[in-house]
């Protein structure tokens, strides 16, 4: 039985934390304009590194924008979180069918999940209980070439579509910079941290300064059921990510102890 | 046998999200100052809802404070997560022997969790292998009473203390707003997200703005063994908090999948 609401085209949310005008969000807009329905609500500014961050203590702007043709598109002055909660109280028609964040220029693999804005847009339409996914592409320059990634992005999100993700997980999708993509790996969040080396300068009066720097610490460089591994080689890396932070081996221990 | 370093004071590393003038931040140095030798970086202003967000294009700026007696203490103009992070680089005489962070005024109880400036803080240290603790009270107000709070702070630090946490958990401690505590559960993050209602409003030229409200809601209300459960049941939650986001029982299935 074919029904009224499955004739329909998929409603798509797209946001990201690289700003509306980023090459990596457009590339996503075309693609998911092929699937479905699509709204845009994105910052009208580039948001990176914000993690989580939520608008709380001053108001939120949204403007309507037109750079992308035939697409409902609001940009937004709050973090990717907040283009995500105020999409689906105020601009989206009905609940979507699924969110998409991204692409994002750089990768978000390994521990960068955690400070990551385009994931964290994700994460916020997967605690409403909308399917959601983030792409990163391994490639920090703003002139990074998406033309390779289409296709995987296309088939992923056709497949969530199809088979929809229980409550509480979401994907993580990091695709490498390279044209000769060898497949997809379902993979596990890598191990690692950052070694940071703050840059410590002094400026004209005297005063001293900041700046952060570091160099990402693989923790398991010899698994090969990790992110890291995937994208190093040349597969497409698919984290199952979820926002229950519990760590539930460690309960029992815990009950002894306190 | 005891070596040289297990007879010197622990070195207590402490931050915050409400800003190192808050009277939580004082209550958990005051606490500190009694086991061992503490150390605070704290923001120069709020940052509560910064979730994990760091200052990668901006620099940041530290100044001594002295509003803590006795106490090597810095204000930082970036958000919790960089505090810790210039704390354990640039401050830091050797590594903590654990980081606390808090004490948070409003909980950071189920969802709350990603949001939360206090936990990324706390969640920051861990990644770089320092055993962490977030604490937090189930009161948003600025004078919140926290006198309570002081014997259950002690009691949790000293046994993390003597019994480290396994590398990638660490603990996020929400304490009732009441004096009769009845004691400690070691529990899971409950199931929860933010019913949003941005209220919309229209400034003088007659643009309009949006305020986010939200209301919370339990999606365990039945479950027992939940964070929420316990402090509305005036127990401690301590809830093993883990990093590493990957939703291993989905792996399977989307091997299938994709």
């Amino acid at each position: 039985m074919v029904t009224f609401a499955s004739m329909s085209l998929p409603l798509i949310l797209i946001s990201n934390d690289d700003g509306i005008t980023a090459h990596g969000i457009r590339v996503l807009v075309e693609e998911m304009q092929k699937i479905g329905e699509v709204i845009v609500v994105a910052p009208d500014k580039p948001q990176s590194a914000m993690g989580h961050a939520i608008t709380i203590m001053e108001p939120l702007r949204l403007k309507q924008s037109f750079i992308f043709e035939g697409v409902t598109a609001y940009e937004c002055s709050g973090t990717p979180a907040d283009c995500v909660k105020l999409a689906l109280d105020k601009i989206c028609p009905r609940r979507p069918d699924i969110m998409v964040s991204g692409i994002n220029h750089g990768p978000n693999s390994s521990i960068n999940v955690i400070y990551s804005g385009t994931m964290s847009a994700a994460v916020e339409a997967a605690v409403d209980g909308v399917q959601a996914i983030g792409f990163s592409l391994n490639d920090y320059s703003i002139e990074a070439n998406f033309e390779h990634t289409r296709p995987y992005v296309q088939q992923i999100v056709q497949k969530m579509l199809e088979k929809p993700l229980p409550y509480g997980t979401l994907l993580n999708v990091n695709i490498p910079n390279t044209e000769f993509i060898k497949g997809i790996k379902v993979c596990r969040q890598c191990g690692g941290k950052y070694a940071e080396n703050f840059e410590e300068r002094v400026d004209p009066t005297g005063k001293k300064y900041y700046w952060m720097t570091g160099k990402f610490i693989n923790l398991e460089p010899e698994d090969n059921d990790t992110d890291i591994w995937a994208i190093e080689n040349d597969y497409i890396s698919v984290v199952p990510t979820k926002f229950d932070l519990t760590s539930n081996s460690v309960i029992q221990h815990l009950r002894q102890l306190l």
